[in-house]
C-alpha cells in the first residue's frame, strides 16, 4: 500500500489536504476510487484513506486510524562523522530502514570532507530520509541534523540518551553486544541509545579518551574493520535484533 | 597494517611472489625496509612480512604466520536475486564486511534487471568483493558465483547449508530471529547458514510456496521493508550478532 506523509496540521476532522507533489504523485497512480493508502502523519499514526474530491484538489478522506507498525520499541540515535562521496547518503538511507530515530551528523579531527554548505547537505540528507521512510513504512521522518564538532556530539549524546557507545576500530577487547546486553535490561523507558561512529581516517586517540573520560563505552563491533558508512548501519541492525525489532 | 592476498602457489619456503598490482601498490606506499604487511593465502592463513628484494622484483619475506582473526565461526551464504543498478555492488560489498563467506545470484520471477552479460557482472561483484576483503581484513576472498534460477538458488541452498531461509516482505507472523535463535543449537560444525533474498519487486507467491514444499523457513525481518539490497545485509549482521561475530 503506498504510503505519503501529512504535516498534523495538514489533517482536520476526516480529511486531509496533500500536498502538490503527493497529489501529482497520486493522479499519475490512478489509484480506484476506493482503493486505501495510508497517510502517515509523521508522529506514529497511520490514517488509512481514500481519494476525495475537493473542488479542482484531490484529497485524501480517512476511513480509519492506527499506529504506525514501522516504529521500533528502542529510539536509536545515529551520531555519524562526515565521510567523502556518498556514504552519507547511503548510511542514512540504510539507517531510516532499518528503525533510525534520528541521525546528527559532527566534524571528527580526521574529517576530510566537511561540505562547504553544510546546510544544504543536511537538506538533501532529510530528503533521503524522507523518501525512504515512505518507502521502507515509517510512522516517521527521521531528522538529519548537524550539531557541530565532536565534543558537542559526545556531550549532546551523553545527555539525551539512557547508553551511547562509541565505535572504534583498534578497540580490540569489549565487545559491542556486551556493552548493549548489560545495558538494555537497566535502561529507563523510552529506551534512547546513541550510537558514535567515525570519519573514514577513524577516530583520533585523544578524541577516544575524551570519550572514555565521560564514561561512554568504547567498543569494537569485530575483527572486521568496517567502512564508516556500514559501522552506524551494523551497529542498529544489532540493536534492533537484539531488541526484537528486527 | 597493509594487507594483500596471494594465490597458495605464490608461497615457497619463506618467501611469497607478489602479482604485479600488488608490487606497484607496494612501491606507492614507500614502506620502509622493515615495515611489516600481511599477505594472506585467501584460506584462512596471514603471513606477516617484509619486504625483500629478488632481483628486480619486490618479493615478501615471511616473519610469522597466524590463522586471519577476520574469519566468522558462521558460514554465511547469501543467496541474492538480481537486482537494478549499484544495488548488487552495494549488497556484495557489505556482505563481505560483515563477514560473508559466499554470494550465490540468482533469477527470480519479478528480476526486471537481469544483465545481458552475466559472466561480466560476476567478475565485477567478484573484484568488488577482493577489494572489500583486502580492505576489511578477510582471511578468504568470498566467491561471488551465479547459480541459474531461483529452483535452483533454493536446492543448492537447501543441499549445502545447516540452515536456509528466505526472507519475505509479506510474511507477517515469523520472525527470522525466532528461526535463527531455535536453529543455532541444533546445527552441525561448520555452521552453514542461507539466506534467500529477492528483487525490487519481491517474491512471487508460487515462489513462496516452493520454498515452503522444500521446508525453507519464510520470515520477516520485521515491520519495516527492507530494500534489495538491505534485506541480506540486515540478516546477515543479525547473524553475526547472533553467533557472537559482531
Amino acid at each position: 500500500v503506498i504510503r505519503f506523509f501529512a504535516a498534523p496540521g495538514d489533517i482536520s476532522g476526516n480529511l486531509i489536504k496533500l500536498s502538490h507533489d503527493d497529489e501529482k504523485h497520486i493522479r499519475s497512480l490512478r489509484l480506484r476510487p476506493n482503493e486505501n493508502f495510508i497517510v502517515c502523519d509523521g508522529n506514529g499514526t497511520d490514517y488509512i484513506c481514500v481519494l476525495s474530491q475537493d473542488g479542482d484538489h484531490k484529497t485524501a478522506r480517512i476511513k480509519e486510524q492506527k499506529n504506525s507498525p514501522g516504529e521500533p520499541s528502542v529510539l536509536c540515535k545515529a551520531y555519524i562523522a562526515f565521510s567523502k562521496g556518498d556514504r552519507l547518503d547511503y548510511a542514512v538511507q540504510k539507517s531510516v530502514e532499518l528503525g533510525v530515530n534520528e541521525v546528527i551528523l559532527f566534524k571528527a579531527d580526521r574529517c576530510v570532507a566537511i561540505p562547504n554548505d553544510i546546510t544544504k547537505k543536511i537538506a538533501r540528507l532529510g530528503r533521503i530520509s524522507l523518501e525512504t521512510a515512505k518507502q521502507c513504512g515509517r510512522g516517521i521522518i527521521p531528522v538529519v541534523s548537524y550539531c557541530g564538532g565532536f565534543t558537542t556530539a559526545l556531550s549532546d549524546a551523553v545527555s539525551s540518551s539512557g547508553l551511547s557507545v562509541l565505535l572504534y576500530e583498534d578497540e580490540k577487547e569489549i565487545r559491542f553486544s556486551s556493552v548493549l546486553t548489560a545495558s538494555l535490561p537497566v535502561l529507563h523507558e523510552p529506551m534512547i541509545i546513541s550510537t558514535i561512529t567515525g570519519p573514514e581516517g577513524g577516530f583520533e586517540p585523544f578524541e577516544i579518551k575524551q570519550a572514555q573520560e565521560l564514561n561512554i563505552p568504547v567498543v569494537t563491533l569485530g575483527p572486521r574493520i568496517l567502512r564508516s558508512e556500514t559501522a552506524p548501519v551494523a551497529a542498529l541492525a544489532a540493536i534492533m535484533y537484539e531488541t526484537g525489532n528486527l
